[in-house]
Order: structure tokens, then C-alpha cells, then sequence
């Protein structure tokens, strides 16, 4: 490993070595739990007798892993940072334990004058072959203003001007980042009043991941009938924050065969997850 | 390890060989997050820059381990066993992570007519000397019959005949069992409703240590002021079941300095774990 470097345009193409990944049914049920996953509703992604069945967001738990990796390799402040855009893309379900392979790189590096934001891809394959694909991109504030270039934006995604097909209502508890956090993203601006004081936020708040593993599951349960193997892909753009307490209101249009939009609120009404597409296999 | 053997007085005295037991911090947070912690009254028991602090009642956690040794000498039906009473004797404080080592055995083996009743004994001791010791007796119905002794019951507590010098009320979560599973007791009878019908309940019912680990924390705050230091025991018989979603109230007098009777109830008024008494250090 090499010493950290300062954010640049130099960064693109900077990879990591395969890195081994092995998860168990504990960490998979403790995911669903802390994704607001309830028994009742929900049984077989928290009870080891019904496989566990892995909720298609766990993917960027090992994927966040390599992260991890990828961004030990660069300068920046962790108080500054905060989660842009996340897209995962499943070749086929997760198993209920595994051993894989990743690999972790840098794809972009942007300089919007104020922050930078770089794209981290990471590619995970097991003994059957390829199993998912992350894609992030991190949004550091009072990082821009290195000389590189802003990029260019995706066309918007137009939410269609009727009521969504179907919405679907969680409330996120007291203790939600708390246990998040056990996932492996122990940022402390997810718990610390100080630090998040310190990041310029009123108190903690929620992972922009825990906000998109809420969502995965009202995907999972809306568009693929609660069954992993129909969940092709999800993409995203974290745009304001949860706090403890919050509902996290998803609303989902179908916008043709396989394909829907979703848009995720709090009850205040602000969008926390925009621009927010899933792809799935019709039944 | 020899054959389960059939419940009959035989087995007092049947021990375990000593038995390596570590934990480290995130086992600690889950179980303090598993058991009704709060990030914003208790950061020191689910945030590791504070520690984490450990709940005296993490104590039950290897103790239950040790105690699965000693139970998987015996033949027995799972669906039948229910916990009768436990305590924790608490040496010092438990530290974060730790590696120790334990001996399970069998104290005491009583035939109640219907039911068997066992009562395992876990000593815990790390490299400064004796941490911990943990007492359950584990009821276990329709195994009685098997010609041996009632037993002797101790003489009850009397709860004062005066309001509480304390209430603590916590409210479980729709999801408690199943997070709690993944402290280590896995008794699908807490999770899955037709195992839960066919032991002779309505619906799946909390871990009657999950309730232990709230009393034990409403304890730790009222009589000890959050410092596990101050704690040194705690003894109590489950009484009832605690649903999902029902409040665990725990009703607290001081009898004399250093200790105080509990009693924990939920808000339909049944008594969930009784003869419940604590010592601690008065400040």
C-alpha cells in the first residue's frame, strides 16, 4: 500500500489489490435488522431456518469494505464526508454466507469548487463467477478547488406526474445508526452529538446507506414479491438527511416492464433519496 | 464429551471442562442495543470511543454458552425448556473485550412432578482472577416424573408495602427477539410462530434474559448511576412471558443500603420476572 495522496484528477485508475471477503448469516440477519427488517413481515431475512434470504443491499456492506480500501489510499477529512450517489448490481442473490473476491478502484474524480467527489466502483466475485457490483460516489466537502475538471451530470430522472403505484411506510428507531453501525461503518457522525456538532449537522444522523437499505427492501417487497433473484440493480442519490425517529416514506412508480422509479421522503416532506432507479425481473 | 444422559439426580456434579470463551467490543454493543440501550441516555454502552461500557447483565452471555455445554450432556426437549431464575455475580466490571476461560456444572437437579428443574452453575475467570459467575435453573416441562427430590423452596421476598422508589419503563421493539437471537440463544421459539405454537404459545415471546438485560439496566442507572463498578449482583425468576411490543416496567425499592428489590411487570400488569434482588455499592 502506498502513501495516501492528496485528491486529484490523479487518482483515476488507482486500484486495489483482490481483496478476500467473507461474510456469515450473522452478519446477514444483523443487516436485515438494521435495515428495519421485522419479523413478522419479513421472517426470512432474519431467521437462519428460512436460509437466510439476504436482502439485495447487502452488497454494499462488503462493498463499503472496500471502500474503505480504496479511500485509505487518500487524503481527506472523514468529518467532511458524505455519501453522493450508490448503485449496486446483482448477477445473481447473495448467498446467506460466503467467500468472494473484490475489487475496489477508482473511476472518477470530479472538482466541484467547493467539494470533490469521487466514484468508487468495486467488483466482487465468488468460485461461480462474478456475484454484484458497487458503485459510489463521496462527496467531500471543502475538497474541490484542486484545478480539476466538474464533470458532466447524468440527464435527470423525471418523477411521472401521478400518484406513485405503490408507497410504502417505515419508521426508523432511536437506536437505527446505533446498530447500523455494527454493519462496519463506524463514522462517528452517525453517533456522536459532539462530532456531528463538529461536521455542522444538529445531531446525528442516519447512514445514507441504512436510508438505501430501507428502500432496497421496499423494492424487494414491491417490485420482485420479496424474492432477491428477481432484483437486478438500484441506483441512487443520497440529497438530504435522516434523523432518528424519522419515517422513511418510499414512493415507487412502474415505469415500464422491469424498470421503476422511486423517491424517498421523510414525513418533513424532504427528499433524502433521489434520482432513484430499480430494475428488476418481471414475474 | 460422553452421551446426553437422561434427566435423574445422576447429574449433580457433571461438569464441563474449563472452556475458552472470548468477546470483544461489538459483541458488547450488540447485546447493550439487543437489550433496549439507548444512544441518547446511553452512549457509554453502544459507542466504542466511550468504551463501550459493558451492562453487568453481559455476564448472562458466556454464561449461557457454558451453560449450552452443560445442557448438551443432557437429553432434553428445546421446545419444553423455559428459564427459570438467574443470577449474576459480577467480581469486577466486565471489560470491553476479553478473553477467559469457564466451568459449567450442575448443581442442583429437582423433580417438580411435571416438570424438571435444573440448576447450572458458569464461573468465569480471566488472567487478573474471577470475573464473573452466572446461576440459572432451567425448567423444563414435562421431563419431571423421574422419581427424584421436590427440592426446597428459599423463603420468598416480600416487595414493601409502598410505592416504588423508582419506575423505569422501556418499551420492546416488534424486532427485540430477533435481534437478541443474535447475542447467541437461537430458541426458534422466539422467532418462528409455528415452533412457538408447537411449545404451547400464541405467537413467539421475548427471551426472558432479553427482559433480565432491561431490568438489569433500569437497575444500573437508578441504584448504581451508570458505573458498572457499583454493581455487584443481581437474582430473579421469570414469571411470565414479555410479548413483542409490550412494555417491560421495572419497579424498584430500596430496602437497605446497597440493596433493593425489583419487580418487572408489563403494562397488562403481569409480573415477568419476580424475587428479583440487586446489591450494588452505595456512592
Amino acid at each position: 500500500m502506498s502513501m495516501a495522496q492528496p485528491i486529484s484528477a490523479d487518482l483515476v485508475g488507482l486500484s486495489t489489490d483482490p481483496i478476500d471477503i467473507t461474510w456469515n448469516e450473522k452478519d446477514v440477519q444483523l443487516y436485515a435488522l438494521a435495515v428495519g427488517c421485522k419479523p413478522e413481515q419479513e421472517l426470512d431475512f432474519v431467521y437462519e431456518a428460512r436460509g437466510p434470504k439476504v436482502l439485495p443491499t447487502f452488497a454494499v456492506i462488503p462493498g463499503l469494505n472496500v471502500m474503505g480500501a480504496v479511500m485509505g489510499q487518500v487524503q481527506f477529512n472523514l468529518a467532511m464526508l458524505l455519501h453522493g450517489e450508490q448503485k449496486i448490481t446483482l448477477h445473481r442473490p447473495i448467498p446467506a454466507s460466503g467467500k468472494a473476491t473484490a475489487v475496489g478502484s477508482i473511476a472518477e474524480v470530479w472538482d466541484k469548487g467547493k467539494a470533490a467527489v469521487i466514484g468508487v466502483e468495486c467488483a466482487v466475485s465468488d468460485d461461480e463467477g462474478p456475484l454484484f457490483t458497487t458503485y459510489a460516489t463521496l462527496f467531500i466537502r471543502a475538497a474541490g478547488g484542486f484545478g480539476g475538471e466538474r464533470g458532466v451530470s447524468a440527464p435527470a430522472l423525471i418523477i411521472p406526474e401521478r400518484d406513485p403505484d405503490v408507497v410504502v411506510e417505515d419508521v426508523t428507531r432511536a437506536e437505527q445508526a446505533a446498530l447500523y453501525r455494527l454493519t462496519g461503518d463506524r463514522n462517528p457522525i452517525h453517533i456522536d452529538p459532539n462530532f456531528a456538532k463538529f461536521g455542522g449537522f444538529e445531531r446525528p444522523f442516519l447512514h445514507g446507506l441504512c436510508t438505501y437499505g430501507f428502500a432496497g427492501r421496499a423494492a424487494l417487497s414491491s417490485l420482485c414479491g420479496g424474492d432477491p433473484a428477481r432484483f437486478v440493480s438500484m441506483s441512487g442519490r443520497f440529497s438530504d438527511q435522516v434523523y432518528m425517529g424519522d419515517s422513511i416514506i418510499t414512493r415507487i412508480w412502474k415505469t415500464e416492464p422491469g424498470m421503476a422509479l422511486m423517491q424517498v421522503e421523510t414525513q418533513k416532506g424532504n427528499v433524502v433519496l433521489s434520482q432513484c432507479q430499480v430494475e428488476f425481473r418481471p414475474e
